[in-house]
């Protein structure tokens, strides 16, 4: 249950990381998208582990359309998108298969599903299943290509070093730093902070902006479907996000009223605010600005150190030390996770909108 | 579009600020629970504006439950709650009709709706609506109830003057204070934090913190439908929020893996978490720990200071004073929201799981 | 649970029978359609109990629009349309509570509800609550008239007399005939057999066909939401339609394909089907022919005659003879609530297809 | 868009009859499920096309469980289920690819997809695609077998043969037999019916009944949400279904109410329906007694003989032989069909109605 997101644009996840394969089908995507395996890759390839941070579990990560494009465009039927789980190793899951990871969904997946869930690797909770998103977001920013749509994301905190605000320029090289940071003094700093906590066997978290330009005016609906509503609800879906933000978000709270409101202007013809607190979204609505969107990501919780927790079986308190291959900062790999949740949602509500005809010629 | 919530609980707004009247639809509340207008009246009553900080619209808001209920009980059909609107004044609207308003929807309604949208008072766009939030969160309280699950909200800080951890005791009893808040010194500073920004034509916004008391582990679900996604999209439904967190939240950004894993334990023979940084939710779904959601509230968008703004109807620069009726700071007034909001996604949750029987004995 | 339908256009039933009141909300309809309450109360109208066939209960059924119309016009806010329930007379079902009427759904919604519905007067299961759907119906067509798409329904069939084909210019001018059958001929019969029906305290049912003429090629979508699939589950809301089917129907389980398959050819340069056996849907989707469904609907349930049944209080056999005011047969009431019902998902459809603007000019 | 059907037991289908593949995942089955490739297997080998009559394409149709069931057991998360195409022969499609044949979606694929639909074999339209459906259905009917509901489907009508009424006991036997009816006479009959329409060059329809037995009262909510109306639009999802009716269905229609009404008694205590004339449907909520569902299959739109057309690319009138490999009757091969999408549907609504557990111990 819950793993089918959007009304027009419809995407359903499956997979379980240490199963046999992960994958994503995309309902309602117009006919007509010429859409390639290649396509879709070079998305799921920016979400790769990239040493010295992370993971070195070296999944190949290969993309397969199973369906729902032929002749190389999609046809109107289901697009369904593959990666086979290759290099799987269960074995320290299957040691500590009882004993709870502090910060994972261990206890709550085992009490809920009844002891029954996949647990190896973390099964349906990780952070690989993401790489179903990133597939979705591949198709889903091709179509918001075609009405001039730019979805972007980038890291703006790591270990409490944050980044200097940059230009939108300088914000889409982001893939030429191992950080997907747009400040290179910045991501110097957060990628030492990653190495220290790395070696003291602990992890740090940050602050991930994502950002979508040139969306038209009037997409989301209010009350119960507010544009912001939508996008938190995805960005939700990326594991060890603990908080989403809009424009000027937490700091609006401390603000007052006459700094906080965006004023009204003229400019070039065009009525443009001219300060942007709300993030693009007034009312629930898109604005015409470039909406603004940051999550807090977690530290990972998979760490070293050692740990008190309890074995579930036994039910009685033990330590944990969680070995395993795992990122000191998943930070970076979820930029693109942000990119496509913020794409899928964006795409589900231009079609509702109209903007995006059923066939793309 | 996007008036409805919901799976199993769903509920339908409707009505406007300035119009006859608003209301909401409850479909899935099961057969059998105990409802009297009273009852829901309680909870509208909890949002009224309370002199000196707040609007002088004096609306009497009395609760009529038009369907559903019969000889004192819920019948499983869907029930229609409505308030008739009564003080309305809509003559300044009518005035500035034109003037886009900073930090309200009237743009992007304006834009979206081709200007046919109801405007007066801010249409379906009021904190007004909110009160058809609260007269569903009665319900799903008293459902809720039944299987001891507890909802609370409070102020936590407004104008930047932040309460000290409160007790859920004291926490419960909020409503003896004019701004909600646990900490009675903070709300004189509160206070004069709103009086100063009222005395110089501005407004402030606040932070509100939402908790849920013994939730039971297992509500939610992976990726798509994850309890703090669906959560934060009915929180986002209350007009002026710009962010929901969970737990540590953005704070979890700055901290360590180490320091932000809440470690297990066995106490009294129950296995409970040390800490709560999760916000008791663990890969999307409850963990038995109490759900602690935190809620950026901007400030009041209507401020009499005047504002740089265009006629849309001109497109023309002019400024602006809002005059109309409005609270300096609505953090008070939304604190029921939060709780009806949480109440609501719950409480479909709850059901969803087959928690709360479809007929109540 | 279950009393909203559409996904774009969505429409949310409440009230009963006897109780304050009946209506519906009407959920993203596009802004700017010029909507007065006398539009909707002419529909609502066409559904009125015509003496001598028909139950003698007298509800003015006056529509009221509460909400989403705004200087007469939709301003894309739900619509909220109402009918008091003014001519309740409650007594005999008060009398007869615990008899279940065989029929009816007394028994199945004692048992749901767990005796808590509201039966009097079938409550939630009344054929009244079929004046709702023609409220939302008469928007919805107002919406398909943009695009000319046309929506009529007549009396093919009632107690065994069939009418004869007719052309679509006869079809529409049924209002002007008790039975809203085309064929007057036939109407003079049907009229005898139901007046015989009743004399004998029994009941007669029929057959209606609705026709949507003028609808575009390509609504609606394999496999789960073919347009015939939608249609039928929308008809299957009116109270006693115990049968669907499209163009050849049934009949087509007795032909050869080389009768059945309606063959293709131009004319007038357009491409057209020979026949239309198909009923206008291939494959789940318009193919531009008229949509042609027909509807059994069963004998009414209420008779007078001396039927077995239980006391669901007591558990004991005995008899009962349903007074109250009730209709001999109900076929041509429920025309109206045909059309409505395909009114309301060719709306739908097109909306997802994105043939009606949303907002209107 | 529309290949998700379900609530809480959510099904999404994908493939292409000569694509790669075709699938389908199911979201929302209870964890701990026993679930093995064999037992859905055994359900998709049932339709499996049957010499003499139907097509000779030899597919092995090997079920792939991909995801969701660990250990033996279903996991909570999402199951994939899949089956290669393998024996793909799409040379008389290419060739005929712009010749619409009458009866199939080739026209209303063509306009609604812009030429892009995959129509080798039908694409997204094929009777092939059912295969995924019983797959669900598989998946289904053991959790429905956990509540004692048991669904079985027999032909009771092809070519204008009629079966004779037949007990329960020889309807669960009719996979012994070719055309899956319980009557042997009959079936005979049908055979030869079908075998003289294929010598000709044609084909022939039928009617399946589907029976659902053992479903507690309560399923179903009225109005928009009936089991009649769910079910419908879940059987109309087979392509060349054109009618679905229950209990009496059209025959209703000429029935007296006193004949049609089923009257209440009781037998050994318990409050039972002598007839069931409604199906076991009243209000739309299943009443206990046995479901009874009849659906017209129309004759197989590919036929041998010439049939008039139109060449859709250059517009001209042309004739056309179907060739390819094509049941002459395909009512035996829809039986599993009816079974599975019947199935489906109980099933979600038996989950909404919390009668089947979450994990399954």
């Amino acid at each position: 249950m819950g793993n089918s997101l959007g009304k027009l644009f419809t995407i359903t996840s499956f997979g379980e990381s240490h199963g046999r394969c992960i994958g994503i089908i995309i309902d309602g995507c117009p006919a007509g998208l010429p859409v390639s395996e290649k396509d879709i890759q070079r998305e799921v390839d920016r979400r790769k582990p990239t040493s010295p941070i992370a993971t070195t579990r070296a999944e190949e990560e290969k993309v397969e359309i199973l369906s729902g494009v032929f002749n190389g465009h999609t046809t109107g039927a289901p697009i369904s998108l593959l990666i086979w789980n290759k290099d799987v190793d269960s074995s320290e899951y299957e040691k500590m298969r009882f004993l709870l990871r502090p910060g994972h969904a261990d206890y709550t997946a085992f009490v809920k599903y009844g002891g029954f869930n996949d647990f190896r690797g973390g099964g349906r909770f990780s952070g690989r299943i993401t790489a179903t998103f990133v597939m979705a977001g591949a198709i889903a920013r091709k179509l918001l290509d075609l009405i001039s749509v730019e979805v972007l994301a980038h890291t703006v905190e790591i270990g409490g070093i944050k980044a200097k605000p940059k230009k939108v320029d300088e914000i889409r090289k982001v893939d030429q730093n191992l950080l997907k940071c747009a400040d290179p003094e910045a991501a110097k700093e957060m990628l030492k902070a990653i190495e220290k906590a790395k070696e003291e066997g602990d992890s740090v978290g940050g602050i991930i902006e994502g950002i979508a330009l040139n969306v038209p005016v009037g997409l989301g609906e209010p009350v119960f479907t507010a544009l912001d509503g939508e996008l938190a609800k995805a960005l939700f879906a990326i594991p060890a996000v603990k908080g989403v933000e809009f424009g000027s978000g937490f700091s609006a709270a401390r603000k007052r009223g006459s700094e906080n409101n965006d004023p009204f202007t003229i400019k070039d013809g065009k009525l443009v605010a001219v300060t942007n607190n709300a993030g693009g979204i007034l009312g629930g609505i898109s604005s015409g600005m470039p909406i603004v969107a940051r999550v807090a990501v977690k530290p990972t919780s998979s760490i070293a150190k050692k740990q008190e927790t309890v074995n579930i079986k036994t039910m009685e308190s033990t330590t944990l030390e969680v070995r395993g291959r795992h990122d000191a900062c998943i930070v970076p790999r979820a930029v693109p996770a942000v990119e496509a949740m913020m794409a899928v949602t964006l795409c589900d509500f231009a079609l509702r909108a109209g903007l995006i005809p059923r066939v793309i010629k």
